[in-house]
């Protein structure tokens, strides 16, 4: 199944929300903390708890890194966890001149058997089309994020009066087939809904909902207009630290449940 | 000793250029590629021939995450046995939102101890300001690089007349305290030509001389009209594997020192 499948057939089951990952030792309940292997076990819970109601699993590259190798053994296991029917993230942010992004394609798509990763544009097509060759692959491609560092650089005015943003949607549509998604941030409602017909047919992973501030509903609102959703909604903090407790794999449980029946209700009203 | 004093100590010293460390195991001497440790076997036997020819270590990062934890093993043995007064670079290209770019600070350096890294700016102030509040780091940000892509998005042009990379420049001054570079590929010539009275204080790292065209004389001769050089040229294949025999690390050797003895003819001619 290729990533792109694997994402639709989540869609299909009315699954839009991804489980963000971002396992912080700091902020995971105390009763875990010194046990050995403490961010899998947690990692492990969670994914029991959502497996049945997520729609994809992103995993935060920095939170893993910044523990070294230690941590990176921690994101090894975790990924052995899901089932292969489920899209996984490797939420990377990644982008080199090619010799270079060859490698990180390698890392992330061979060595760590991610289904997907995101990528920076800012070096060009050949920074990004070492990744595009692996065509069972996706590639999310940044172009408007959830932060307020969005306005310096991505929204900046061209000649041509367009934003840069929308100078890397069109770059995209011209240079993938089938496997890139762009990542949009859901703090940005009124561009979303100004340029979501310029999208094609491109997946997009929106993160920004809960912690960062963005509305699910309008959100929904605005993909439902659209022929297939391909859409992925990651949440993490809101998510993953709603309980702080034994309980909190429980807690995430409920949440996401939460989430999914706010998404149905727009969708079915 | 700040990342920044290391780098002008060097550059006292008439030192310019940085061994770049892009370590590939099909790229390594034939004795050297089935013993434990290769790579790092390799960057010990290119260091201890360098060293007091170099100004500086870059590590890409990618040529070590592509095999996954014993990469990543062999890169921590390899910042290990690299002196205290000599800058490293953890070339990584970094960029994400505020909380995510924090944990990458930790990794880079806090795990690792880099005295530097670099950075993409695409998304803006906040994802670049959790590495800039380590204050004796350097943070080599991304401007315009020496691959054909930075004509997709680097080289835009802006409303007002301005290429894209020309506000980053801008921004990067607005932003820093000395301890931040900029990133400018050797292959922009006319672009470097017109642009270094803008680049104000800041340290260059500047790649793309060697096995991606760039010509280290106009180089030179364009940096020596500058107050003070603040110059980091990085040559890595052209360095490391100038030599496939047994006779890697002298040929390495000797290929720094003509590079060295280049950029002397043209400072004191």
């Amino acid at each position: 199944m290729t990533a792109l499948e694997k994402l639709e057939n989540k869609n299909d089951e009315g699954k839009f929300i991804c489980v963000g990952l971002d396992t912080d030792i700091k902020k995971i309940p105390v009763h875990l903390k010194n046990i050995p292997n403490n961010i899998f076990e947690f990692n492990k819970q969670i994914i029991e708890n959502t497996i049945d109601k997520a729609a994809a699993y992103k995993l935060n590259l920095a939170f893993y890194e910044c523990l070294g190798l230690e941590g990176l053994k921690q994101l090894e296991k975790t990924l052995e966890i899901i089932p292969t029917d489920i899209l996984t993230i490797g939420d990377a942010k990644r982008g080199d001149i090619g010799n270079t992004s060859k490698m990180y394609a390698k890392s992330i798509f061979e060595y760590f058997k991610f289904d997907s990763i995101t990528l920076h544009p800012y070096m060009g097509y050949d920074s990004v089309s070492p990744f595009l060759e692996y065509t069972d692959k996706l590639n999310f491609i940044l172009v408007l994020t959830s932060n307020k560092g969005a306005e310096d650089f991505e929204k900046i005015e061209l000649k041509n009066g367009n934003r840069l943003y929308q100078l890397i949607i069109e770059k995209i549509k011209e240079w993938c087939n089938n496997n890139c998604g762009i990542v949009f941030g859901a703090t940005q409602t009124k561009e979303l809904e100004e340029n979501i017909k310029n999208f094609g047919q491109l997946p997009v992973l929106v993160p920004g909902i809960g912690a960062q501030g963005g509305n699910l509903t309008d959100l929904i609102n605005i993909f439902s207009k659209r022929d297939k959703m391909k859409l992925l909604i990651n949440v993490s903090r809101s998510i993953i630290y709603k309980d702080n407790s034994e309980n909190f794999a429980k807690a995430a449980k409920n949440e996401l449940a939460e989430l999914n029946k706010t998404v149905s209700k727009i969708l079915f009203k």
